[in-house]
């Protein structure tokens, strides 16, 4: 049992069968197919030669295989992770070199290490912390910082930044010098793939295809366009007219190997690491548990850091740079009939084929094709109407989702998170360091007591009951303290204070020496401290402490039978009020 | 009114009286008397000269004194901040050098920047999040670790480190060359300094001293040690028997100058300074809070903010380090009557005629004697009960004091706080992303509904009713979708799901999301969602969404209508069988 907790891959490998196999062996060739352009494009975005792009493609498949939990993930190279390898690296080597690919396979094995950590220490809760508006904000905000990256490539000039303030200027610098036939064959490929991506199945079917021929001619799209690439920039000779292509690519296989260890290096990556970790775990996480519930089966989050982690680390060592369960890759794989990760291993196998024996076809590849892949890819991610959506919600939100965008756009994708969830977890603290609380009164002719505000209750002349709608701890402490502080000036006649404490689930410690501390000052003040409602948990908590020996109140089963023994006198008033 | 809120001293000046004058002047010359051998010990422990004590003694004051909400605070230098500062300097610069002072000053207006950032964005509520717990034990390790780092002085020995692990080696190498002399003189001062402060003031009653002169006798303690001990010096001649004394000191006020201003120590030096300023605001808080409640005086923590940053900008470019509001001397300050904080000011000019005139007299005072105020005092501070008390009411409270102690003794305590804080936020952020909620049925004859675990209820066969006892956001919202998809598990012959909102008071754009999601999964399943007993507020906010468009059920005003509705059979068997 505990074995198969760990190891998922048992509890579908035992009941593997043909239909199966076949199923899985479909999808495989059309991820293979989607798989190849894209990681020989995350690694250019990455900042690294188009190799680690196919090694990042197969051991990782392997590993996630056996570790993960999700039946229909395909994991590898993606969009924001190579961007963020981008951001963290370029700084500090020059793209390309020994230094900075050793580096990069530091940071896949660093991103799992953490990854590992996180699901030993079973803080897979922590993902929750990246809310949706700052989730979706960044996602944004990244597609259009990597579409706006991948131009030069498109144009065929040299620009380099992190940010939009870096970029656009040193673009613009560059018009003078743009090289036409990149600038055609990239514009061809953009317009070709985002029709592919938008219209083509329609045309298709609209042409009399029937609709499984014109699915897979979609899909096929990028390896049709590299095809073409590479045909026209061979016979074209464009490479002598200024082309920038992706040259001679080493064939074979990965070799297994340590990346760098340098223990000052490990250090100025791990901030960079945990980013990644974080954020490839909630996107994995996010598409993982979509394409679960769609089939009724379920992804066990903890589980889900142990299978990315393995894929992390298995990167790490052959040659490869940070991975996790890419979105669209995930939901073609899905939609191609995927039922077991079998699936990614036949991937991985499709990959390693192309790495043993097919790099040489992609020597006059061109990097605008590449571009042109990243360029639709992350712009159909981009969703800025979730601004206006957002906005209309929550305020609160609105602001951790602008801060995350603009953020991203002009300081970069590291600081634009940091300041999305740094933000919200401040808006969060700050909103839970407010209890919700009501003064309560009694609705007539009934026993139960409602916010006086909103009901026309009946309030008894000199006892004030406070409804607290939240569990008391730590950060809500002294807000209530406060609270009740405020409370004595406004009711200066009062002699007893009701705490109804029907919605608190929890005290802590804290809270604790809080009660304490308004007992003690409500004494002083003449006032007695009353409880009612107190949950069953909540007085065993209480038991343990001294507190119900020295508060001087009483703890009523009610707030109706609170009044019935501090204001007799009230409750029959309601009573008469409402016959 | 505004221009009153920013300035406190307003308040108070305009009805200032001679009565006031009287009662707040003897305060000030307790707390002189008392501030004196203090400043010099806590400068001594920050690893600064004497006289940035004194001088970190008035201009404070003074401030603080205009801007502060509290009218009995003492503010000035105390045993953890000035610990505080040693750790953050010490590995940096060689103690009592120009760069040391220089930096100390820098840290002290650091601090104050902070503070006065943080009122005007007003983040006061961010000291919430230093638990009860964590600041009982960052305080209790502390003062072991302060009057452990002391004990060279009483030894009159050289030892170093910073956490306990490198100081009790290093102690006990040390032992062979104890210095007598010294330790006479420490080993005397420790045992009447606290025998001053436990028995004194009861011997002196018993034998017939008037209560007045017993209570101003006893607080002199450590000034008449501090007299004694630099008599027994000078006339005994022990300077050249190896008694380390302070020295001379300069004579005369603080110059005006600015701090050292270097960007990069500023960088490296703002982690401690972050630190540093919300350890000193929460004592300083906590003390002014409880002094305020005993005299039905307000302080407001915003304004608490503004005062303790001017304090320390006062600080910083007046020679001396970070300062906060001292608990002990606050205390003294209030028991001898002070009234306004006009009582500081004359305190400052107490330490101010001191420094003017008094320095001289202090040349021959033993550091012996200053390491020996300054232990009697942290010891006092010092309640390992403590943490069996949270033992009993917490274990989670429990896990973050003990990891504050041992963090603080074994790792020094910058990392102590730091594991204590991160520790406590950590496990309230996992309490948090598990919202309370409870399957409920209806109870028999009623028209209320519970837990089916605590209650004998009614359940209907086909309409499950989940009651969330919290609000909905990012922290909980995923975990929310996860038991719901149990929950379908649990209840094959589900139809219906009621989610009883009685306890929900706001849901964000994520938990929106979720309860988007959660009605796709249900309705794919065949099960319609319901809500009941939503809040005002919580409805208002949804209209503002789509939701309530598409999700497919209805609103019910309360979880009775919502069961009359989808199940009227059951709640005429509830009926039935209460007659």
């Amino acid at each position: 049992m505990n074995v198969k907790r760990w190891l998922p891959c048992l509890d579908w490998a035992a009941s593997y069968n043909r239909v199966t196999a076949g199923k899985d062996g479909l999808a495989a060739v059309i991820v293979t197919l989607m798989l190849i352009p894209q990681s020989l494009a995350y690694a250019m975005l990455a900042g690294l030669p188009p190799i680690t792009g196919l090694y990042a493609s197969i051991a990782p498949l392997l590993l996630y295989a056996i570790f993960g939990s999700s039946r229909t993930l395909a994991v590898g190279p993606v969009a924001v992770i190579s961007l963020m390898t981008a951001a963290a690296l370029a700084p500090m080597f020059p793209p390309g070199s020994a230094a900075y690919i050793g580096a990069a396979m530091l940071l896949a094995a660093l991103s799992g290490l953490i990854l590992l950590l996180m699901a030993l220490l079973r803080l897979g809760f922590l993902a929750n912390f990246l809310s949706h508006p700052v989730i979706s904000g960044f996602i944004s905000a990244s597609g259009l910082l990597i579409a706006l990256s991948q131009l030069k490539h498109i144009l065929g000039v040299k620009a380099d930044g992190q940010t939009v303030l870096q970029l656009v200027p040193s673009l613009a610098e560059q018009i003078p010098y743009i090289n036409v036939p990149t600038l055609v064959i990239g514009g061809l490929s953009l317009l070709f793939l985002q029709l592919a991506r938008t219209r083509l199945k329609s045309s298709l079917l609209a042409v009399g295809c029937t609709p499984v021929w014109a699915d897979s001619l979609t899909k096929t799209g990028p390896v049709l366009t590299i095809i073409a690439s590479v045909l026209v920039v061979t016979f074209g000779h464009l490479e002598s007219s200024g082309v920038q292509v992706v040259g001679s690519i080493p064939k074979g296989l990965p070799i297994l190997r340590l990346p760098t260890m340098d223990w000052q290096l490990t250090m100025q990556l791990l901030p960079a690491a945990v980013l990644i970790s974080l954020v490839g775990f909630v996107e994995s996480v996010s598409v993982a548990q979509t394409l679960a519930a769609k089939r009724r089966e379920r992804i066990d989050p903890d589980q889900e850091l142990v299978g990315l982690g393995a894929a992390n680390i298995a990167a790490a060592v052959s040659g490869g740079f940070p991975v996790t369960g890419g979105f669209a890759r995930s939901i073609v794989n899905f939609d191609a009939g995927a039922k077991t990760p079998m699936a990614g291993v036949l991937t991985a196998i499709g990959i390693a084929i192309t790495a043993l024996f097919f790099t040489p076809l992609f020597h006059n590849l061109p990097h605008a094709v590449l571009a042109a892949t990243i360029i639709v890819a992350v712009l159909s991610l981009v969703d800025l109407g979730s601004l206006k959506r957002t906005w209309r919600f929550s305020k609160q939100d609105f602001i951790a989702q602008a801060a995350t965008i603009l953020g991203v756009l002009l300081m970069g994708v590291e600081i634009g998170i940091v300041m999305g969830v740094s933000l919200s977890l401040l808006l969060f603290l700050w909103r839970t360091s407010r209890p919700h609380s009501a003064v309560v009164g009694q609705l007539p002719g009934s026993e139960h007591f409602r916010n006086i505000e909103r009901f026309s209750v009946i309030q008894s002349e000199f006892v004030v009951s406070l409804r607290v709608d939240e569990s008391l701890y730590f950060p809500n402490a002294r807000y209530l303290e406060e609270g009740i502080t405020e409370l004595m000036v406004e009711y200066p006649h009062c002699q007893y204070l009701v705490l109804m404490c029907s919605g608190v689930n929890l005290i802590d410690a804290s809270a604790l020496d809080s009660l304490e501390a308004i007992a003690e000052r409500l004494t002083a003040a003449g006032v007695q401290l009353h409880l009612s409602e107190v949950k069953g948990p909540v007085m065993d908590q209480l038991h343990r402490s001294e507190f119900l020996r020295h508060f001087g109140g009483q703890v009523f089963v009610s707030q109706y039978a609170a009044m019935q023994t501090l204001d007799p006198a009230s409750v029959a008033r309601s009573a008469e009020l409402s016959t």
